[in-house]
């Protein structure tokens, strides 16, 4: 008790640094108004000073409706809004509508692939990452993410194969090899799961015994010190839990996983680049879950504050934030209204697939799960929809609920291809307005820090 | 036939002209990535100079994914890719979904109102608008519209009603003040349709006597010269056609409108300001009519480049390019799969409403009139989608199939709350970027222009 209390007492230091750090920098980076006034003056962003340190930031699904709804549901200008710079083309070699392996290939090498495909070519050529070129400068690597540490978004930044689906391949690649990684995912880096003669293998193990600092809960993370500077921390055996389900005693919020990576890597001189994605927006555009989408941008949101206190005290970062696609075709009103409630979601504290799991086996107590949880008082209507949705599409059909009382629209549960928005803080970050193309960002990125990038 | 083979010349010629200067002019642009690298030696759009003219050109209902499937639908990047600059968002006062009164009033005087109002606060206060303030510095004043010229979006330039349904008394108020109006609408100015004592007037026939230059099809307005500063210029009783449908004998294109606009009030050494709005992209949008919205992008287009080819020669004259909200909830993709291809849309050369009304009594022609404006061959069961569609949706039913076929999903036959693009060219365009409030809009202009504007 006595430590967790310890530990309590530090998180409490924690949430109050990052919320005055934020505060201070959100007057800081100040509003678009502002920055647009002073733009002969030379903000910031206009510097084209040599950067030293990215924090390359993947809301993962995230286009404009998800910042709209998430303006109205935090019911002010969110951080992101004052850093409002571009738009980018996310279309993948093949498809106009990118799955999130040649996204994030696009966006980590600079070279269109095949959907499916994970920092090759379409050819199956290795291409170079911007998290490869910056190792090779000497400087320092992170990746975090909510998902597993091995799926497609920080795959690609820093593993080589085929076909997204190998991720114990991958995990064989990233171990040792990146100097943070924080994540879920732990059952790919251990035995039994990694195949042939790799099968006796444990990569934590191995980590461990290569100097890594290991963490595989929440306490064991904030544990860690600056001293850490190579770190694998895996909280889950497979992605991590949404914001909205997280038991906090056991996995750390994304801003935490953020902030830890910063104190390990920001003691090399030579810098750093960290990835950190905000991986679950995407899986609750997916699942069409509003609430559950809200709630994880609320989690990325806290991680780019972490990412921009650092950065303005640094003054030698550039913070780089932009989705790799949309999820879910969202819209911000929908259902033939002119109404968006997206604030309403507040009320919501389960993802659909937790109450879902939630009901009885004759559904009977529908009504009372879904106030349970949500506050809203299901028609009778509304009730025997959930009762006749079959097994597999349960989750999704109280979720359309939830969503059509939100007034939040969905056109599918795939990916779209329209563009998204970029923001971006810090020297060099004025290179990054306009429309640009997904391939543009890693070139962007290794002019700013000035260093070899071949693709 | 003689002067229809002239009128033929002429217009060949024009479309000539528009097309090398749109060459010349999207070479001169350049793309983003030229942009930001040539920041630092300041593009025209980051000059401060005093700006004399103003094109205010607003797709209606324009938002990311209208140009992200356009851009499919073109198949190479579009002009208003290499102008983007901004974001904007389109709350009204009473409502995160506005309509087009009240986006319009935001952005015509920098006030936000509530949804169906124009050009007047909440409670009825009139305000001044921007196309006002730059008339008393002495600039000429147009405005352009697909739709009626009374419509909300046109009317909230110059007219101020408690309730947009007002057209007639808009009529009033637009009539001899605005130096050029084209669109449509012209019942709305001839007797019978003026209530009470106004009842018997002609306003088309006090607008000839006042000066005005009238014109009531496409041929009289190409006739019209440069002599011609003040033309009222009105082409159908009601909107005018969807381009789509447009007979182009009978009616202009916008961007012939555009041109003739432009034409007109360049005389005036002490500038301008012209509105062109792109009504019909939100009719589509409504529609959820994928292929009207494609066409009426294009044409939009079209008189971007008009706008931009006088700009460019010009130098002093800002095009500054916004939609007023999104209409449709419309998704680059949709249905559940990893596709989208609004470049089928080219195969179809009518809209939903039209091939409605070619269907039969007992529409067993279905099959037939979808393949004729179409080229797509309906399953039998799309084909009994259709037929038994109720009457008043049938148009709906159509525009839905066909939208699937091209992977463009809807949410909404309403307007939606997401931010939209801002996309701007001249003097003073960069003062448009990062994420700015519909309300900026005016004031931005205003300072652009270095005139009294009081809101």
């Amino acid at each position: 008790m006595k430590e967790l209390y310890y530990l309590g007492g530090v998180l409490k230091l924690k949430l109050f640094k990052g919320f005055a750090a934020t505060a201070l920098c959100t007057a800081m980076i100040v509003s678009g108004v502002a920055y647009s006034q002073q733009a002969d003056a030379g903000p910031p962003g206009h510097s084209k000073a040599k950067v030293e340190n990215v924090i390359f930031m993947i809301p993962d699904g995230y286009s404009t409706s998800f910042a709209t709804n998430y303006r109205i549901f935090k019911g002010e200008d969110t951080v992101l809004d004052s850093m409002l710079v571009g738009m980018m083309k996310t279309n993948s070699a093949d498809n106009w509508v990118t799955d999130s392996a040649a996204a994030g290939t696009a966006m980590a090498t600079g070279v269109k692939t095949n959907n499916g495909m994970i920092s090759v070519t379409p050819d199956g050529e290795t291409v170079e990452t911007i998290l490869e070129a910056a190792s090779d400068a000497g400087k320092s690597t992170g990746l975090v993410a909510t998902s597993t540490i091995t799926h497609a978004t920080p795959a690609v930044f820093a593993s080589h194969v085929q076909s997204r689906g190998s991720e114990t391949d991958i995990a064989l690649q990233l171990v040792n090899e990146i100097d943070v990684l924080l994540g879920g995912g732990k059952a790919n880096f251990l035995p039994s799961s990694l195949g042939g003669n790799q099968a006796e293998r444990n990569l934590l193990e191995e980590s461990l015994a290569d100097g890594y600092a290991v963490a595989e809960n929440r306490n064991e993370l904030l544990a860690l010190s600056k001293k850490d500077k190579k770190v694998l921390g895996l909280f889950a055996d497979d992605g991590m839990a949404p914001e909205l389900d997280r038991d906090q005693t056991n996995e750390p919020s994304l801003a935490e996983m953020t902030d830890t990576a910063l104190q390990s890597l920001s003691s090399n001189k030579k810098g750093f680049f960290l990835m950190v994605e905000g991986s679950q927006i995407d899986w609750a555009g997916h699942a069409n879950d509003a609430a559950w989408a809200m709630k994880d941008s609320e989690a990325f949101e806290e991680a780019v504050e972490e990412a921009l206190a650092f950065a303005k005290k640094d003054k030698k970062t550039l913070v780089i934030v932009a989705g790799d696609h949309d999820t879910g075709g969202m819209s911000v009103g929908g259902y033939g209204e002119y109404l968006a409630k997206a604030d309403i979601l507040h009320d919501v504290t389960a993802t659909g697939d937790f109450m879902a799991a939630e009901l009885n086996s004759d559904r009977s107590n529908v009504k009372a799960v879904i106030k349970e949880f949500t506050n809203l008082d299901l028609t009778d209507e509304e009730a025997e929809r959930i009762k006749k949705a079959p097994e597999n599409s349960t989750a999704l059909t109280i979720n359309q609920i939830v969503s059509e009382r939100a007034y939040v629209g969905w056109s599918t549960t795939a990916h779209t291809g329209v563009d998204v928005p970029i923001y971006a803080y810090g020297p060099n970050s004025s290179t990054f307005s306009g429309l640009l193309d997904n391939t543009d960002m890693p070139k962007r990125i290794a002019e700013a820090m000035k260093i070899e990038f071949g693709n």
